[in-house]
């Protein structure tokens, strides 16, 4: 289980959401109160957007809390809009390219959760890329791929819609291939203008999400666990739905797993 | 608190000790079950002796189970004699420079504890070195001052005396300086011929200490905590003690902490 | 251009190749003065064979010259039959799943040279791969590829024949997708037993080999620059050749790509 | 030989002097050209100041030229002064610790050049330091030493009164213990408001030291080499200068070791 905490709002420095509170990713990547997995210590991820319409990135395989790097641009870097993500590996090795937050031109995504019988789905799940994605995939998590799939069916046209088509994708093809159809999905993405997050599982456990106002900025933040005991303060957002933060704060919506074949992503791959 | 495995015997391959039992170390490292610290993710390292008199050595910050070097190296490698350590830093960054075990000469020294007030101590403590000895530091750890200043005080000549010379010495420096008293000091050491581990404590709290047999090579392992449920295997070696495991098997003796100036050392520091 | 060094004989120290002779590979690492490209910064990795029959193995992505572990390793192992490798990144990350040498089962593998257009060719050529071999892909470079592209075409059962084919395979595929056809392949391979290497390219620009005997040892050393200045000792081995480092001493065949498509591999990739 | 580069006007990215230029640091990291060593491949630094008085700082002990990291972060900040690093190491091992530039509170420092035999002189020379200074040393080498005997010597009272204590200081030991009087130093410091850089050697062979306008910003860039072939717009600092970038622009002046011994300093250690 991987800890994250995203934010979109007025400018915050990010070491307010990654080291400074009693609850921070830091502190939760050394001992975990909610989780099942003990500790967060494969390695980490920010990515922020600034004035550029890409997003900045820091990775490293180091746990979080042993990371002067990241202390030092936490408590350095402001930003309207920033992930952040502590690693606890189910899959692929610990390195740099299998550190979240994935980013792939302006959009960036992170995930907590795991797919049941992965290595049996990753070939067919990375036929299904187009060349250019095929090609960007540069490490080996299910996480990555789910990234870059939803990139395949639309992430830039309909992100919740590309999201939702991915999952739809992977249960299908688990089920076709006789395999276990389970996936745990809780997940935040952007194209630094909107923040995204999805809480879903096909099995009712999925990893917990949760929203908070900041007080100080009106903007919001989303994270897998509450990063303080201010119970009050943290809204659990349930299983089956998507969080939308854009201009017009918070709106939470229904999310299920697309119903059809995404006929353009199969185009591609016949081709 | 760091947890360590220490074998002298049959050459044994080191992951019997390190990788494979149900408790191995990087088992261990990442949930521990009678430490005080949630997980050792600060680094490892092995120290093994070999062809040469001097012993082999590899460490690195990842945390013990996310290194394939490691898993690699325990698996081919086979020695009479190995030191094996995973780190949870109570002090000096996170760098190789910090890691277990530390190596001078032929010697090797691993350690598990801490020294009340380090920071303020750590000056005169390392004020009483040789040249040689300063500038054979290369980290910051109290663990690896402890070893150095043991070489001060005569580590070659009678190591036992020479560890009792220096808990003596950190303890009357304290003192002396006004700050707490207090050493926890769980610690394995060798020259490649002979293993001595201590335990020792001025609180009656130092970490545990565990000797078992090996049935198969008729050498003895020594370890911070069981490496497998086999309670009957394990017998705890007592607060104050030392065990010095050579040539004629293992032998358990009282171990108090040097209560006279170390003289050698001071004509040292003096000229 | 990487750097490489090879042995088979009697038991040698790993550093007497890789940090003692005025040419070694670690100096290399830092100023070549045959190669094209100045620095082999990008990593390192020795693989040798000890009492198991598949090989230990070390990588790290810090330059050669300053890892300190692989001063230790190369001190204290002793070997009959080991490769270490140096690299200059020509594609793929800087990371450890980067760099050489490769491991599957008893098999390694190493390599300096390129592909041309890779980036074009790598999907094709990993669609070509079973499952296994598939899934035992966990770096982004040509030269794992060629690795796992040659185990498929029965690198097991006939070595030189398996390299052949592949080199083969990925000259045809290029001129198939009119792409420029060109390989330069100059590597070592081993099951542990014997020890082969191939000099190769399609414009007679293959990089450089050389084979020199260990007088002390009976054994042969090859490598893809001399590590001394013994012009005598060094034979340079002519392009389109292959040698066989075996028990009954050195041999030098012909080598030229495999000119039919390897039908089992074929299959495989039907199935 | 060490490269590096600093920059004082209007917020500039990072990357403009990082890597963009076709002579940028990462560029002369590969590769320089009017350097005594082949390679700068032992890590790299950057510290900028933003909204804090107090520098952001990232490094690393990989080669700049391979870390995606340094990439990212160099695309999205933009500060109006900071300082840049890339390191070949003449002593003091590969670890983020002895990576440049060295931080202490808002001052950053960064620094290429070699004392002789130090050795011999870093005992002392740790000694003249007060207990805060001797406890903030982290790494190993020469120039985090000068750094922060520089502070002990008056660095916020007066930089360059401080720095020359500080060369004098060495000088003076050096001569006293029998030793090679050789020091040669060129480097960059700053308060976050003014850019100093220092080029000095007892023997006239001090690194070199440019200056050049950035017209688009009206600020000034201090590189250890030229970072494009505008020859013009490179104007070389002579041996025993000081350069200091402030409000009032650029100002050169003359720069001699410090010829009495620093009061204060001496006291703190008698103390």
């Amino acid at each position: 289980m991987c800890r994250w905490a995203a934010y979109r709002g007025k400018p915050l420095y990010l070491e307010e959401l990654v080291s400074s509170p009693a609850h921070s990713l830091i502190e939760q990547s050394h001992c975990a109160t909610r989780a099942k997995t003990a500790t967060n210590g494969d390695g980490f991820g920010i990515a922020w957007y600034g004035e550029r319409p890409e997003p900045g990135r820091y990775r490293d395989i180091l746990p979080a809390w042993s990371d002067c790097n990241l202390k030092s641009l936490a408590r350095q870097i402001r930003s309207p809009l920033f992930l952040a993500h502590v690693r606890a590996a189910t899959g692929g090795g610990t390195r740099r390219d299998n550190c979240h937050p994935f980013v792939h031109g302006v959009w960036s995504f992170m995930h907590n959760g795991q797919i049941a019988d992965f290595e049996h789905l990753r070939r067919p799940m990375e036929s299904m890329l187009d060349n250019d994605l095929y090609a960007a995939r540069t490490g080996a998590t299910d996480s990555e791929l789910l990234f870059l799939l939803a990139k395949q069916f639309g992430l830039e046209r309909d992100p919740l819609a590309a999201m939702a088509e991915t999952i739809g994708l992977v249960e299908r093809l688990a089920a076709q291939l006789g395999r276990k159809v389970l996936v745990r999905f809780t997940a935040a993405f952007s194209d630094g203008r909107t923040l995204y997050a999805v809480r879903y599982a096909t099995d009712l456990h999925a990893p917990t999400l949760y929203a908070a106002p900041m007080d100080r900025t009106g903007g919001y933040c989303l994270v897998s666990e509450p990063l303080n005991d201010d119970t009050d303060a943290w809204v659990e957002i349930p299983d089956g739905s998507a969080v939308v933060l854009g201009e017009d704060g918070i709106d939470v919506q229904l999310f299920a797993p697309g119903s059809h074949a995404p006929a353009k992503g199969n185009l591609a791959v016949a081709g």
